[in-house]
């Protein structure tokens, strides 16, 4: 298939990497025409412009830019596509683009790519990123079943795990288990700067694996956390209401000395959570 | 020195371990003949035995076990020993057990090593577990200098970064650090299992490293996570009152759609974690 990707940065420049390895033709588009002599250079992509119009002819788009540019670059992509192309992009809440998009494009199918490491930008861009990771695709009951069909081919080869579901179940999804961890991380550490001094020093030196690993998501980039909170706020506060009534329970249980409780809740709490990620 | 350890887990295990290799004489007191006998066996002791009269003329003893224990311990201990001998514990909260050794002999001093692995028992045992970790001292006014000079050099081969300050001090740090993250964990956990049905099996399928670290000490052992709720109550209940304010701080800023100040907040965070842990 002859593929566009917009946006060349860590998922866009991997999944270059990936399609170009599986044969297809990769066209790379980027803002930022150092950007596009990298993916060159890198031999990410079969030709890699600034220029939206080199899209023409393609099968499928994937369009890799930050959520909020997604809705604006479909808007200036749609003069050089023609009614067969199908659309898709990686964003990280479905619900608001699957909205905008689906308005101006038929053929688009919303995904979302759940790969990820330290780093971004282009050479961060890696092979393989998205083997045994999850691939989310969010198609509407007006979404063209070719369009899912075209779109499942592509990504089979990436070797991700593909969930399919509605665009609102998965951002209610993520908000419990990728954005309210950030907030509650965060909190944490906000917490913990409130010690008293002598106490806070004392805190920083100690400080180990258990508050390392329990401070780590809300210690990273403001602009993502912020992105997650502004594109999935209602879904997001629902999970911070709940999350905020369970902690009052265990708070609850601490201030009456109630420590069978307590043990019964850390003990469901132990085992919860292999329900989610391995031990 | 002749030095008695009593509770040969991890902990005690471990540090008999580094304590014979450095040329002491280590006698190691187990409830169980199982343990002793294993002990013996891996060569961690000079004599195990589940009798306390063994220790008899030792200059240290250090108690290894369960926070619960330490003072009916001591109580046990103190027949069989001269004044001359030092006591110590490696309990992980100090000011309880503090005061209630102290009333019961004088040459005490609260010691907390912070080390530990996922694993528990004499079998998990390991050489150099010490090595570039925290050890808390926490001498008082009344502690004699010389205990706590015999202390210092008994510990100082296990390779430790040697902390000393109050018994209460210590107790609030390790609520901020170690405890609250703890309650916070869990209750990320709780509020998971509640998300709807549909999105709850998503989630399940979709959590990550995100999901992963900040879950990690919420899952861990109920017993554990009690006994730190019982013996430090106060400071926890503190903490935890603080980081409800910072987390009702965030669902402010969220509920308001104030994105700039939500970001600065969240700028805030990644700039305080890195005095608490590494990167």
């Amino acid at each position: 298939m002859r593929i566009g990707i917009i946006g060349l940065g860590l998922i866009g420049g991997s999944m270059a990497i990936d399609l170009t390895a599986a044969s297809h033709e990769v066209i790379g588009i980027s803002r930022r025409q150092e950007t596009c002599d990298r993916a060159m250079a890198r031999q990410m992509v079969h030709h890699a412009s600034t220029d939206l119009s080199c899209l023409a002819g393609t099968d499928v788009v994937v369009i890799c830019t930050p959520l909020h540019a997604i809705a604006t670059t479909v808007t200036a992509l749609l003069p050089h596509i023609t009614a067969d192309t199908v659309l898709t992009d990686v964003g990280s809440v479905k619900q608001p683009v699957v909205a905008s998009v689906s308005k101006l494009w038929m053929n688009y199918v919303g995904g979302h790519p759940m790969a990820g490491t330290a780093h971004q930008g282009i050479d961060a861009a890696m092979s393989n990123l998205f083997v045994n990771r999850p691939y989310v695709l969010t198609p509407t009951d007006q979404t063209p079943a070719a369009a899912v069909d075209r779109l499942n081919q592509l990504i089979r080869p990436l070797g991700s795990i593909i969930y399919r579901c509605d665009p609102i179940i998965h951002d209610q999804a993520v908000a419990w288990i990728s954005h309210l961890p950030v907030m509650v991380s965060a909190s944490l550490i906000s917490a913990c700067t409130h010690a008293n001094a002598e106490a806070l020093e004392l805190a920083q030196a100690l400080a180990s694996s258990g508050f390392r690993d329990t401070s780590r998501v809300g210690g990273g980039n403001p602009e993502l956390g912020v992105m997650m909170a502004q594109h999935n706020r209602s879904n997001l506060l629902q999970s911070l209401q709940d999350y905020r009534q369970q902690l009052d329970q265990l708070i609850n249980l601490v201030d009456k000395e109630d420590w069978q409780a307590l043990e019964l809740a850390l003990a469901q709490t132990q085992r919860d959570r292999p329900s989610f990620v391995d031990p």
